[in-house]
């Protein structure tokens, strides 16, 4: 392939954006969850109990739907193609004229990119990758990615749930549990953001600070509104 | 403009996007949790508690999140945006045997894309717009976008959110609540998914079919793994 930047960008990048969606709601929403139950209860095992309930529905939820969204994105993509193939048989002289204005947009006269639609007529099959990906803005997804997807979303939302739920697992009163887990997870999630900055390219320490930040706006947030209604 | 296609994909997708983030996880995880709960739990108002904590923290977190992305795309096509003018600029020849092998990789042949290189030489702006669509895949984000997709999404959970929970606030029984919960969060999810499918371009039944059993299996799950570990 001769598209280095594009093809480097989507292999990494889809792996980690899956381990960041699953891990920073599974870091955030059961913690969250357990400080504001323990404005409102002081058993542990009434906040451990809601929050596996959290981590099971969460992680199942967030699972399948990003397994259904790859798939339909998939589908998409399957529907698109064969719409734009029909309609380079049957209409193409506007989608000759479509290939032009795409290039109009850019300054670039139709003169200037008559031999490009000569050249792409000669390959239909290249004219359609080339209509999917320049005037429709798609990529072919990969099909095996769906399972891979949900899997990777689910197992990283269970790992990053776990980590605020161990103190209340391991404490039985719920408000001195809550301090350690408050602890645990604002580390976890430094690390975490810490890393995830790394990996997309954003600067690494704002990352882990703007991490922490949400993760504790939603765990005061609810610790508050639980205790405001209990 | 003249690529009509792509900016309606763009314009309309997005808000529809940010609702379907909110709203499926907002009408899936509550009623999950709230089901779950019930497994282990007898009275409704521990549930009414774990579920508003719940909402409070997954549309902070969810909301947030989504600000945070947006706004991390803006900067990551910004800088993205400096370097190919820069190596516009410094590297012209690798630039534009980057044009090239972009339309090779179509089969289209050097000859036949050398005029394009030549009209994008001459307007420099319309070079790095072109480079950052062709080459590296990206769109140029709307600035306004982070505060209103965090805002919609976070919305959309919220309201997804209070369904589920809606019986246990009016039934003290948690069981019986629970029935009704059931009731109303399925018939929820279907319309949900069934607009959803509409606007999302996928069969509108199999989609309402999808969402009803995503909500289903998460709750049947939390319900299950609270009932026993209780």
């Amino acid at each position: 392939m001769t598209l280095p930047h594009v093809e480097k960008h989507f292999a990494g990048g889809q792996k980690v954006r899956d381990i960041v969606i699953g891990m920073s709601d599974g870091l955030t929403v059961p913690f969250a969850l357990a400080a504001g139950l323990t404005g409102a209860v002081a058993a542990s095992n009434i906040v451990v109990v809601a929050g596996l309930a959290e981590i099971a529905a969460g992680s199942i939820a967030m699972g399948l739907g990003g397994y259904l969204a790859a798939r339909s994105d998939a589908e998409h993509y399957a529907s698109e193609r064969v719409r734009e193939e029909v309609e380079i048989k049957e209409k193409t002289e506007m989608e000759r004229q479509e290939i032009v204005e795409i290039f109009e947009s850019y300054g670039v006269a139709a003169e200037a990119s008559a031999p490009l639609v000569t050249a792409l007529e000669k390959n239909p099959e290249s004219w359609i990758d080339f209509m999917m990906r320049f005037e429709l803005g798609l990529e072919q997804p990969d099909p095996k990615r769906a399972v891979r997807s949900a899997a990777t979303i689910a197992a990283s939302y269970v790992f990053g749930g776990l980590i605020p739920l161990a103190p209340y697992m391991l404490e039985k009163n719920a408000h001195s549990a809550l301090l350690f887990s408050i602890a645990i997870t604002i580390a976890a999630l430094g690390v975490f953001g810490y890393i995830k900055g790394h990996y997309t390219g954003a600067p690494a320490w704002r990352s882990a600070v703007q991490t922490m930040v949400i993760g504790s706006v939603a765990a005061g947030a609810a610790f508050g509104l639980a205790r405001l209604i209990s």
